[in-house]
């Protein structure tokens, strides 16, 4: 058997976890790809023990750069997280012929165009199948399975620890600010739970998503997000009561003229499959001719589960090295570089769809009238409006379901309801999605 | 641009939808490889027009073997169906070289050890995605995602048809041959429709599951198949009553010692996610570690989405043509030849779980008390029992759900209840997994 060295960067939670699933399945592993893997070099910026992970002696150091720069090294894991150190890394193995394989979507999602251009020059492999949707093999299927399909859409549910703050206000009727402490106390999010909870993260898994199934660059701040902090209890029962479920997801729509791609919340039915995904669990649609529709689904993070996704990488390039493939013999991010092209990606104030409206209004007769005369001018109509108790201080929430509008429209229809004396605090909407 | 050409060994419902594929996708397909595909060849004991689907003139041919002879078509796809002419074709295709697609479940569940070993001689790659699941990427996510796996269990609804008849059977409270007789008007079931109601093509697609995912030869009749033709619209009532869907499930469950593989109707509790998988969908579950549990759900028949698997095909073994990747540069079935193990497949009367009994018994006292007093014999306890109604002749159907129980104990006591004379008919039990 043949042995084929590998290099580590970055020892945190998915590191340990990849030395682990090593150490359990490595000689699983070796039999399927007939080759021995080897853990040569495993860096981090701290030192000292993780638990359940025993490194060899002398095989962990500091500096990473000695990692990459080993000659006897082809394969370079990164696992450190961010675009920062890691793009420098990463840039710095690729342009050295080093095969990257990466869990990291932040820097996919802002530095594609440059590392696959170094990859494509060098001719290194880039893989990403961890950086979206954990162990779902979402990018191998849009890379290989998916290969004759024209897409028409690709949405799901792509961040577990915004879904499980979600699940729990859902159970519980929990505010979000104790379901987030919540996710906390139970390891699903961390402690800064920014990235998780404003939409970016699922944003980063989005731009890769639309990039492979569209086959154009994505500029990352052309991507519409919004988080889930300003969803409350009180959306959620009332979104029950419309029978529908209030989710985090991230939605690409489109053709070869156009794309929406944007993440936020959204009422969905409550029979919708993506209704039912509970916790820190992902699952992701993809419509289009000829497949009609699919859905992968199963644990879209944690230590074990993105371990796995990784190693499928590393066996990947590890077999297009024992074969002598030609560099690059499917394209990493599943187009030839030469056959992409630009597809623009829509400004959010074009998507058409029905919305839900939350307005807290002074408690008198005529009020409802005045939001009706104001959506009706910009071509909105209302499908149903319910109106629950009455507030000690003289305001009710009203909630309405719109039908189909454009989201401009809506927009100004908001703009000027909030200008009304009548109305009280900011109106929130949500997007609806059938 | 290199052009590649592809020679078509059947022109029925799903070689009519390659054509059309090719016909509509192909440029995009064409773009994606990076190479031109060529539909060179067409063979088909039934000549004539297909709609939908236009031939070059003079591509069109009877003789398949001339189509294999070939000596500028590289690639042949088969989708014959059953395993006489299409065992002789595909066996001469892969000792002359070339590469095989097919969709052929039937075929590779009973000769593959003899397949395979001729595509390892020849170096011709052997690719089926599409004979199982239709568009779902089952075959490959196997092959490639999951190669640092441990599966504990994969399991799921594999087969359509049944799955449809049982869907309306749910739905309409219609018999078994009502719900047939519509899903035949419908399309959904074929004239013959034998080898999808009675478990025998979901037992041929669990054959080939079990043997990527252990990496086993499996001998087919070693797997237990059960139809649904025994299922009534009471039973499905019933399983409802106590909190069950009934579902056609194909399961194999093991580790490297040993494993299970059956097929039978299966109650499965409603909240679970494949009791609400309707109509002609499919879904596979796979389980172990580290990837813990995923899920692929789509459609599993049908002739665009299962063209769209087998262009999957066309493209992954074109690709490593352009390459000039070493043959199986990814095991065709997931383990390399010899790297395998035979993996015993386990008697249906070694498997424990729970059970629901229908019992048509005499309408008189102490009948219960013998019926209980058999299974606590064979050291079975009855969690759940029901009996509704009366009959004008003077019978009633009892319903009892057991506790944890092995087959061979069950199938004995059922064995002596039949005897018994106040028990009328036979006594139907369903497996039960939690």
């Amino acid at each position: 058997m043949k042995d084929i060295s590998i290099g580590l960067l970055g020892f945190g939670a998915i590191g340990t976890g990849v030395v682990k699933l090593l150490q359990r399945n490595g000689s699983l592993i070796n039999r399927r790809l007939g080759a021995r893997l080897i853990l040569a070099r495993v860096a981090d910026v701290r030192p000292g023990p993780r638990p359940g992970a025993k490194l060899k002696r002398g095989i962990f150091t500091t500096d990473a750069e000695a990692v990459i720069d080993d000659p006897n090294i082809p394969i370079i894991i990164e696992l450190i997280g961010g675009d920062t150190v890691a793009l420098k890394l990463v840039r710095r193995a690729l342009e050295k012929g080093k095969h990257v394989v990466t869990a990291n979507k932040a820097l996919l999602a802002k530095h594609a165009e440059e590392l696959f251009r170094a990859a494509q020059k060098s001719g290194s492999a880039l893989a990403f199948e961890a950086s979206v949707g954990g162990a779902i093999p979402i990018i191998r299927s849009l890379r290989e399975a998916f290969v004759a399909a024209e897409f028409s859409s690709i949405y799901g549910i792509i961040n577990g620890t915004s879904n499980y703050i979600l699940s729990r206000m859902t159970k519980d009727g929990a505010d979000f600010k104790d379901a987030l402490a919540g996710a906390q106390r139970q390891g699903y999010a961390e402690a800064n739970p920014a990235f998780d909870v404003d939409g970016t993260d699922a944003a980063h898994k989005l731009a890769i998503l639309v990039m492979l199934a569209y086959g154009t660059p994505v500029k990352f701040t052309d991507i519409y997000r919004e988080g889930i902090m300003h969803v409350t209890a009180l959306d959620i029962a009332m979104a029950a009561e419309f029978g529908y479920r209030i989710k985090l997801l991230a939605i690409a729509k489109g053709d070869r003229d156009w794309i929406e791609a944007r993440v936020h919340p959204t009422l969905i039915r409550s029979s919708h499959v993506l209704a039912n995904v509970e916790g820190a669990h992902n699952a992701i649609f993809v419509e289009g001719e000829p497949l009609i529709e699919a859905m992968l689904f199963g644990h879209g993070a944690g230590m074990m589960p993105t371990a796995g996704a990784v190693m499928g990488d590393v066996v990947e390039v590890a077999r297009d090295m024992l074969a002598g493939s030609a560099p690059h013999r499917a394209p990493m991010r599943a187009w030839p570089e030469d056959a992409r092209k630009r597809v623009p990606i829509r400004n959010i104030m074009m998507r058409e769809g029905e919305y839900y409206l939350r307005c807290t209004v002074a408690d008198r007769p005529g009020v409802l009238s005045k939001i009706a005369s104001i959506l009706g001018n910009n071509g909105i109509s209302i499908a149903r409006v319910i109106q629950k108790g009455r507030d000690i201080k003289g305001t009710v929430p009203i909630f309405l379901l719109t039908h189909g509008a454009l989201e401009q429209n809506l927009a100004r229809a908001v703009k000027e309801m909030d200008r009304l004396d009548v109305v009280k605090g900011k109106i929130v909407f949500i997007r609806i999605e059938e």
